[in-house]
């Protein structure tokens, strides 16, 4: 039977903890920081990635696979890189029974070991461009972790192209971005800003790093995934020069860009409530489940029934499984499917049966509706539409309503409220509680200076970040900065953030 | 231009390796050992990897991801798995700047992993069998090595099942191997002999490991999959029982079973030529490549032309490219092409637009047809299914070929040739060169006692071994083992092997 999940206004971390275990999405590892991703959660996360790599071939990316070991000194050679990435790596000393002569390290991200390649395909303008991609795992040792949003080993996708022009890079960066912009409302029906990161926030080796943030339901936001304009940086690094259109060398111009199953994370923190998943339809493995409702005296009759419609569903293409394990009563099923996240639940009773109806139930709003049966494909389709698009409106709208233009800094600390912090300090469990009661505050939208100080001592004080100073607003950016009263040069979203 | 590749006749090792390096399937990593996978190799992966899980989902398999890193303490809780894998750890000792308590090892396969779990999972009979896969990297440090074939790390798919029966996982364990052998013969061309591994060749940790063997043109087997029957030793090693339905506590019965991107290699060795790749239209990422034929006069009417016919192939659905790169001849571009593998060569020139035709090649054999251009596409899936069946007869031919019925030691030697040991020496760069002319021998065929003693004489001798005992022989064998003379108890395979 389905455990009971802590209601969000009780702990929004334990909610959300309760809803990974008991839906079986993922679980832990004996190896700390590490997580198994069970058959539900792997089923999310083989959609996500299908659709992910459709969009990718379909702009022109090829996949690829490289090595997941990388000697240490490669790390050395970009020097942001190597700082960024030392304190959260997992070095193998010894291989078959012996000590290396050098240490390797498990890939915290590939840009590397890709670039040491490169200069071996890359000779002339015409092995240009490389548009490349990866499915892969990666370590990043962290000491606070939480199954799917920060794990020591993880999966995801690192695109690695390489350009002949700073123009082809940029346009790169930014395509694969928007592509994920789409890709997260489109599919995963999660609002997301669109925006570059601020300095102190960039890829460690990177010239840009562009992000999407979407809202979760505690208002604090989660990056969903970054694209990266890398500059020359790692050509330089590695020597990677091509021969121009005019005959003279020149360094190669890059991107890399990356989602993950953090995704996962962001996807059941944004649509599930207090009884369990909630699944956009399209990353549903299952949706539609049948229930049959019977007693002894009628189950041949129910069940038939039941199958029939089965029958008709899956004619009609949908994704439908049939619940007939006489061991649980109804209402069980009912609670358990809703755990599970199946979007629809079509209930066949002995009612239905001598309408010749069924009834369907909408695993997010609750809407029920009873149809007949010949028409009941039709209407599943259109519930699961209907979901998909609503999904990303009502997420839309809880962003919109918990974000908030601010002029100044008495705006930000009466939106954030300067009492949170105590609340946020680490447990001491290596699991990371933030915060038990519902967040104040959200996205602040408001002008910012530039300056490092101003963005250093908003951490410090509130646990608050500049997510990304989002696209399309940075035309108009006169007037004061919201931290400090300076000039302001950017239109910046803050939050506090996962 | 495509470089030339050394002739099998000349020396089969390097023909392997010219067609992996030109045909740009795979690369040498900087890290010894390790491999990089290009574009078109993962390709072949890819279409490999979307059918056998398409299959394994069909058998009712879900798949799961566990954690890479193992702690070494598991390894040891099973006797024979440590004492086989040991000698081919990488171990990782210190994480996220720090020595880490327990080492941990890189997966070399997840049974420990796995059963560690599966002890949280599995209380009843009614939680069984739980039926996963995994597609997953791991590590093997390997000395000697050879892109695809070999590598230290490798992608692969590995199942992990558990059963209330041993009569069940037995079943498992069988009918995954079948599902391994219809699959090499229907999708990869590959025949293979189906049979159970001498004791001295079995899993580390299983009762009986079964395998699928493959003939390569150099005459040596490939191991291309395996299944295990583990009887309970996981589960006893991690102490997972269940409740049965009589509710006594009984330990759980396990199979695990995986195939590699060693079947890459295979599929190379086993249809490719002189030329370069030959490709299963199975696996092939572009079905057909339309080149285009033409001079400066004529360019714009050819061009209009073969996009007329590129069109065509794409609205029947099949994968198609067209070669429109003025800078290279047409005789580069079938070089280059048949390099690649592409199954079809479909040639437009001006005479093929004046008689409305095209001329279509077929990449195995070189048959030529000349069809109407609307019969076109009809002609390409005909000649698509003709040459994947085509594939497989003449490898089973081949095969068929080279094996020998032996009787005795005598039968042995006269088939292998005592003199080919000497030239099997290991070389000193790390990648082997085993044997540079033709092989003598094949798949020998006798009788055999069962004793490792036998076994183990052949192997220093001819470096031959049994392949396995193939299924549906092993019902009338009496008579005189081959080896030694004593009473038989079985058929064997015997090859020297990749």
């Amino acid at each position: 039977m389905a455990e009971k999940i802590t209601a969000r206004s009780v702990d929004y971390s334990q909610w959300y903890i309760d809803i990974v275990l008991n839906a079986k999405l993922a679980d832990y590892s004996p190896v700390k920081g590490c997580m198994v991703i069970r058959p539900r959660g792997y089923a999310i996360w083989e959609r996500l990635r299908g659709e992910l790599d459709r969009r990718f071939k379909e702009t022109g990316h090829q996949n690829a696979y490289f090595p997941m070991f990388i000697p240490m000194s490669f790390l050395q050679k970009e020097a942001e890189h190597v700082e960024g990435f030392s304190p959260e790596l997992a070095v193998v000393t010894h291989g078959g029974g012996e000590k290396l002569e050098e240490p390797l390290v498990v890939r915290p991200t590939s840009e590397t070991i890709i670039w040491s390649k490169y200069r071996d395909w890359i000779q002339s303008w015409r092995d240009l461009p490389l548009l490349y991609n990866q499915w892969a795992n990666v370590v990043r040792w962290e000491k606070r972790t939480r199954l799917f949003l920060r794990t020591a080993e993880f999966l995801w996708q690192e695109g690695h192209t390489a350009h002949e022009t700073k123009a082809e890079a940029e346009a790169e960066t930014a395509q694969m971005l928007e592509v994920y912009r789409k890709f997260a409302e489109e599919y995963l029906c999660l609002p997301v800003i669109a925006g570059r990161k601020s300095d102190s926030e960039k890829f460690a080796g990177a010239v840009e790093t562009y992000s999407i943030e979407a809202m979760m339901q505690d208002k604090k936001a989660l990056q969903a995934g970054t694209s990266h304009f890398l500059g020359q940086n790692f050509a330089k690094a590695f020597d990677v020069q091509y021969q121009t259109r005019e005959g003279s060398l020149d360094y190669v111009w890059a991107s890399s860009w990356g989602v993950s199953t953090r995704l996962i994370g962001a996807i059941i923190m944004t649509h599930s409530d207090d009884k369990g998943l909630v699944l956009p339809p399209s990353l549903a493995q299952d949706e539609l489940v049948i229930v049959p409702i019977f007693k002894s005296d009628n189950k041949a009759s129910v069940m038939e029934y039941a199958n029939k419609a089965f029958g008709l569903f899956k004619a009609e293409g949908l994704r439908v499984v049939i619940d007939s394990d006489d061991s649980q009563s109804p209402g069980w099923k009912f609670a358990e499917w809703e755990m599970r996240g199946v979007p629809i639940r079509v209930e066949a009773g002995p009612k239905d049966v001598a309408s010749a109806s069924v009834v369907m139930v909408r695993r997010d709003s609750g809407e029920k509706v009873q149809v007949k049966l010949e028409e009941a494909p039709a209407m599943a389709k259109e519930l699961l539409k209907r979901m998909q698009k609503e999904l990303l409106e009502k997420a839309r709208t809880f962003r919109e309503a918990n974000t908030k233009d601010v002029r100044n800094m008495d705006d930000i600390l009466a939106f954030y409220g300067k009492e949170i912090v105590a609340k946020n300090q680490p447990a001491d469990d290596g699991e990371s509680h933030e915060g038990t009661s519902e967040a104040k505050g959200g996205f602040a939208r408001g002008l910012w200076c530039g300056s490092r100080d101003c963005e250093a001592r908003l951490k410090a004080e509130l646990k608050v970040t500049i997510r990304n100073l989002p696209s399309g607003m940075q035309d108009n950016c006169s007037g004061a900065c919201c931290l400090c009263g300076a000039s302001a040069k950017h239109m910046a979203i803050f939050a506090r953030s996962y």
